[in-house]
């Protein structure tokens, strides 16, 4: 399972969707099959993890690149426009590449 | 280290703080200090990540805890007010809880 770590060696990449509720679901479809058809094919990627909001209006796409010429590459290859369609029909998503700066849990984290 | 899964039962909370390049590292530094301070002390902590942007005009921090009530308790907390206080004067930041819907990591992740 994917960790987050101030050591990892990777470049993070947080894209904030707005939505709203009524579009939430079918927004996070389209993400998982264009990552389950492509991204997660594509060189130097690591991990996702796709979240949807609880107010219903945010989904929010956490992935994990080795380098962010990959990620860079992954939006131009042409397997990707495809999908990317349909999500650009329903939102505007802004992506920012990010560094993990802190990274702590708690020392004893309870069974739940 | 701290885990994202989609099996996790916990609540994700990500606060998206805009900020500009000439204040992000002393936000980052607040931010550190107030999880240092007082948040990863609170009942149903469970981890705690900050990013920087690359371009410096944002902060993501990505927290988890047991329940979404443990979240709300740390903010009414006495002993938080004094470390957002600084925050507040650099940025308003929003928070939502999130719920992890997919979560995939590439089967082989080469050593870096």
């Amino acid at each position: 399972m994917p960790e987050i770590s101030s050591d990892n060696r990777v470049v993070t990449f947080i894209n904030v969707f707005p939505t709203r509720p009524r579009d939430q679901a079918k927004l996070v479809d389209l993400l998982i099959k264009a990552h389950e058809g492509t991204i997660r094919h594509r060189s130097g990627y690591v991990s996702t993890n796709i979240h949807r909001s609880v107010d219903g209006y945010l989904v929010v796409d956490y992935t994990q690149w080795e380098r962010r010429e990959d990620f860079e590459a992954m939006v131009r290859d042409p397997s990707v426009a495809p999908y990317f369609g349909p999500i650009g029909e329903l939102t505007k998503g802004e992506q920012k590449a990010y560094d993990v700066v802190f990274s702590h849990e708690a020392a004893e984290v309870r069974q739940l």
